[in-house]
């Protein structure tokens, strides 16, 4: 058993000696660094840093001081976990069901750092085997005319079962601007083709009449621009001619499945920092 | 040592028994079929095969035999080349040498069903490397005043080498629509980025931009439209947020290299099939 | 909707003209040819074919037609099946349930052509999970002392349960050659390894000691010979120092499934040929 | 341009403070770290850091203070070297060539922090190929019987040519015991294989045999145990049924010279650790 430890994720603009005034400060306080990983982006003077140690002192009260630190003596955004953390995520999914499945079968297995709070879904369809895995299921339907109005209801459940992190296992519906920012979490979604080829509807269909040799899935934060958010993990696989579109989609659904998970896994190990529309990924 | 052998490619609109009456046909010649391999696009109704066989009879003869025989009795376009065939090609470059050096070791190292005839650049950087190559070298200089002219004289040497295929390693100059046309000859492009995403110029500088965690490569056939060519065969590599545009060049480099050579391999065996700007790549 | 089709498998001594006589035979019949490939193994000698085809008569009778014919006139080994049979599959198991859930996953999601018609386990571990999927489970527990009694009542749940199959999902039991004798079906099994590096027990335990930058899975048809049978399909994972054990047994979890799942497909769409303890995959 | 930096790689008994003690007196001689990593094997107890900074001071003198710092304070073994550091390499060979010249074209093109001093080969084949490029060729025949006097030979070449590193590019002999002591810095092989699977001889040739779907290659540090030493880098590509002998070694072709590569380049970028037959690579 690994004793539970602090997680920090710090950014801001370089300056020297960030790396000796980090490490001293644990060092300092009796704590033992388990992993650090920095990364300057020399275009943009920014620094990056995610460290991650076991106190010495009261865990909760060492994580606290250590934001204050970070904040105010370095001037650098933080964002501190601990090992022990399961945030809560709320899984929005509509009719297909491999992201949905492969899901909840890692949360289950223990391979993520969170537990699954609700799913939440347009649909009906998987609102049994929602009920088998034990998990609560909210069917809010969306159409053009009530779709601000499920929004406020999805916004309410993501509220109410207390989501960390919203995640859209092939969820079929646009998120509003509105949503994303009322939503208080961020939100991962997973397109099925390699960004920033074949974006918006149907890319497995583009992808055919193209004619590329090779498909691949792109795991990003939602933005109000769809497909244009900060890409977190991609993964492509091989076709050829003779792959017609059901094959593709069968196909792809494997590159899915991996590449949302992995995605997922990543930022709740507190592994990812976005800047610039980009992501840090440190693993 | 193989004996020499016959390879055909046919398409044409599909009908009952081609494969039946294709294998018939050489069968009571006493040939013997070494590989076939065929593919059948339903949406289009376009049949294509790739058959590859030893003839019993004088093999020029058989082969102009099966082309009459594919074109009048099947209706069938049909193209035929010997296993012993080493199709003459020209190599367009500019300054940058990782492909024209890779694309001339290749040749020379047996692995290519061809033989390069000629260097032609609108730079003299590497005239003494294709000299030191025994190749000839024609630098043909190209500026926005005197592209039609210059393109006359890359076309007079395309001629003059009897060059059955041109092949661009980082040749940096647009091929007009004309050139193409008056070329005769299929001409083999390397894009530096996974097609379609980052078509254009600068695709790395595009790719670090967007922040993608996959960089590419994509070996097409030239046409008019700009990076809009049949794609032959594409290849990809893992990248991370460390690696700054340099470190995506020199990773480029290595699947430039590879998908580019590639490409002029499969259509120098006779492997690829062009229709409605895709391939059927039989390997 | 496709129509229904035939598709043999055969092989046996190459000879002239066998594409010819085998393609004859069926336009002759009125039928139609949708895929066919073959292969020469010119060492052994050995011709290999898959072929495919929408018969114009009766499909059973012309199944059986074209099995006599390739027994009788042409002299090889065949095998022929419809595109409509969904032959059954025995799911054995332990406790690990991963390759578990993704196979019974695949079958209901109509990806494979079979059916699962039980769980076989040493564990109870997995019986409540069978259950919820509706699928009987027979729980045999096997030791030492019975192991030839346990494997006297797997058999027994083959034959009442007419599998055509046994898939092996991380089942950490041998099978015995009498009972791979005696099974009359092919078993598949998947090891937690790039063979034939790192067989028998542990091989991420070896792969880690070994200090490899790559790990991978193996699905092959079980023998007598432990880890020696036929490879059907393999993939691999990049790894790093930084991963212990524990992420190579995460990571692995990923490759396992969709080796196991993609090796099962294969051999229930009629794409395998096994000679020489190895394996001709038409895909 | 970067400005000139140290690079350091240390390890040894992990303790509590040492990336805070290492941070801190970089920090406090005014200099600034621009990359920083390090591992702990929590089985081995052992620390390993690459860190690389901008040294306020003069270079050289920044640069032995470290190396006595992090010896008699922190305990540790330690190696220091420069970003401007260009060590000569001598290349052996004997006369499959594709790594061969891959390699120097690689140095050539800039793509390697070293530069190559000679060629050794057994063989006179490349002679030419060396002095085309214009590098010194030293012929020293092997044989049986006059393997320790070859060997003797081939010391006192890069002795004199001053050489800090030995890569074998397809060098087809067994190097001594002897010899990679006495040779006094590192000797990095390429194995055609992907290792452990198929050591020894004619690995292709072994993986044709046995079936296996995926060939690949392997660099290592190269040991008194054949094909056994610390793996630096490999890679795997897909084959199948269709693919002779000559295809494997064709398609190996590509990966034995990117590994190879690789390999080379992040051991002249002081990215490789090792230990317990293992290796650390901080890339």
């Amino acid at each position: 058993m690994k004793p539970p430890s602090i997680i920090a994720l710090i950014h801001g603009p370089d300056q020297p000696g960030l790396v000796s005034r980090v490490s001293s400060w644990i060092f300092l306080r009796g704590s033992n660094i388990v992993h650090a990983d920095q990364h300057e982006d020399p275009e943009a003077g920014i620094f990056f840093q995610r460290v991650e140690w076991i106190p010495s002192g009261q865990i909760e009260s060492e994580a606290a001081a250590f934001e204050q630190f970070a904040s105010d003596e370095l001037g650098m955004t933080v964002s501190v976990a601990l090992s022990t953390d399961r945030p809560k995520v709320a899984l929005f999914v509509s009719k297909i069901d491999h992201c949905f499945h492969d899901t909840i079968l890692r949360f289950r297995s223990g391979e993520m750092a969170g537990s699954l709070a609700c799913v939440v879904s347009n649909h009906e369809t998987l609102a049994d085997d929602a009920a088998r895995y034990g998990l609560p299921f909210h069917h809010i339907p969306v159409t053009k005319a009530s779709k601000a109005q499920a929004e406020d209801a999805q916004l309410e459940v993501i509220r109410s079962c207390g989501a960390k992190l919203v995640v859209m296992a092939r969820y079929m519906q646009v998120l509003s601007d509105r949503f994303l920012k009322e939503a208080g979490c961020p939100v991962i979604n997973i397109h099925h083709s390699f960004l920033p080829a074949f974006a918006g509807g149907k890319p497995y269909h583009q992808a055919h009449s193209r004619g590329v040799k090779i498909i691949g899935a792109t795991a990003h934060y939602a933005t109000a621009d769809l497909d244009e958010g900060p890409i977190i993990h991609q993964d492509v696989t091989r076709i050829n001619h003779r792959n017609a579109i059901p094959d593709l989609i069968r196909k792809g659904r494997d590159l899915e499945k991996s590449v949302f998970a992995q995605a997922i896994r990543l930022h709740l190990d507190n592994r990812i920092l976005v800047y610039n529309n980009k992501t840090v990924v440190f693993d």
